[in-house]
């Protein structure tokens, strides 16, 4: 493994959330694995999203992703964080395994009718690319696809997305950026897994460039943040997100977070805040391809 | 009237082609209002989506709306060109009025429920800047709304996107960029206008900062390229463009479009082009407001 673009403070002891403790559903009935006291800087060592059971270009989608898809590494629970308050993530660096994997199947992604066999890529990393071929070398732009907290009720499997995080597939949601998620039960019960070395908006064939990682973050309590779904913050941006049975859902839910958001922090009316996401902000697509659509929304810090 | 970031060759004299022609709806029926030879360099002129109605705050969309909305000027016809080649629109520069007008309204937008009251925006635009109140300078990404061709069929109102093009509200359609456009008559028939000053992605509240402008602009007829949907070619990227019944199915089809594009460009099968796409093509929404969503897909030149 090499650690991609990550900033390691010298000399400091980390510890390593191991990835032998994962979960496959979101849960309020999850018991904690990891107990974290707040800016403590650890290593959540992840899986890739098929569990490294994809080795080779023989190891198909059907045969692999039939059993356990999207392992997380947690729950991790933030010291004196309660329910309902809202968990702050930093993510300090994202650290891509050597190696990997796309995969194409029928009947999966937005063209999955289309597919006609099923295809494993191994795709080597270099540096900061990927060589999807001789001739094609992709610029990585690693992130964590899952990152979530247990919900209020149910038992969501883990590749699903939803108001409480989950299976995100958001771009953002990499080194230098927070993800604010509200919470639901005692110490948050964050569990993080799903790396992509690259995804395009859309992750449209159902996979990314998915690769085993180690994620280097931070667990806080966000004291002026009250959140029904998750905001990612980035150096320059305020990202709205929300996932929902149809894009056209999901694309409404992000735009009404995110003109609450800014009439909140300006101070504005409603109707100025509309406009004004209107002409400055933008409306994107985080995923087409897991059970729930998602997008989100974002506006430049430089407004607000 | 300011020229925007424009490259105006000195010296050459240019054909200026009056907003006094516009259209309210594309149609196989229309006549040409101008004739362009390939190449020519134009100027042409077009209304503010409100055809300049808006000169106040107390200029309500309720009162100017419901007439004519969206003008556009036109239609030029392409000298030679024939019904089914594709024509190529250059946009070589977009020169925005000095005020820009932005509206919200009761049903209006995809968050029209919650407008309690219609509002009107005044805003003046400085250089490279609109100003949206006295702390709030928008940044400008000038570009046309409104770009299409007489359809196949029917009399379609000019605030409609589809397969011709028409309102496509699509913020690359700028300076620098080149739209190709399918044809259905000879001379193609191409109408411009509804230049927004700045517009994010989705245009929300339904209105962008409305601007009459004057765009430099040349056609022709682009010989490689078979297309059924419209195309936008900036110096750096190729994007597809779909407007449908629900964002789900414009993404389907922006999707679709792209991915076959990869594959024939790069000699692929659609399986690696469907995964290339996945992991480095970005699929983005255009807008979300008008009677028709609209979504397209955009693929760095890079990996072409």
């Amino acid at each position: 493994m090499r650690w991609l673009r990550i900033r390691n403070p010298a000399g400091e002891a980390m510890r390593r959330l191991s990835s032998k403790k994962v979960i496959y559903h979101f849960s309020p009935k999850n018991r904690p694995a990891y107990t974290v006291k707040s800016g403590e800087r650890v290593i959540v060592e992840t899986r890739d999203c098929f569990s490294g059971k994809a080795k080779g270009p023989k190891d198909l989608f059907e045969d692999i992703a039939m059993g356990a898809v999207n392992p997380a590494t947690g729950p991790i629970a933030l010291e004196g964080l309660v329910a309902g308050e809202t968990l702050s993530v930093s993510i300090d660096g994202i650290k891509c395994g050597k190696t990997g994997v796309i995969m194409c199947s029928p009947d999966l992604g937005i063209l999955g009718r289309d597919v006609r066999r099923a295809r494993t890529k191994i795709v080597p990393i270099k540096g900061s690319r990927a060589l999807f071929s001789d001739e094609i070398a992709i610029e990585l732009n690693p992130h964590v696809g899952v990152i979530g907290v247990s919900p209020r009720e149910g038992k969501v499997p883990v590749y699903y997305p939803g108001d409480f995080g989950g299976n995100m597939d958001t771009v953002e949601v990499c080194e230098g950026s927070r993800v604010h998620l509200p919470t639901f039960v005692d110490g948050g019960m964050v569990s993080l897994g799903d790396v992509h070395a690259a995804m395009g908006d859309g992750e449209v064939c159902g996979t990314a460039i998915e690769v085993a990682a180690e994620v280097q973050a931070r667990f806080s309590k966000a004291e002026d943040l009250e959140l029904r779904r998750p905001m990612v913050e980035t150096s320059t941006e305020w990202i709205s997100y929300a996932a929902a049975e149809t894009l056209d859902k999901a694309a409404k839910l992000a735009t009404s977070d995110l003109v609450r958001f800014m009439s909140n922090r300006l101070g504005m009316d409603f109707e100025d805040a509309y406009m004004l996401a209107s002409v400055a902000a933008d409306l994107k697509i985080s995923q087409v391809v897991d059970p729930l659509m998602a997008a989100r929304m974002s506006i430049s810090k430089k407004y607000l």
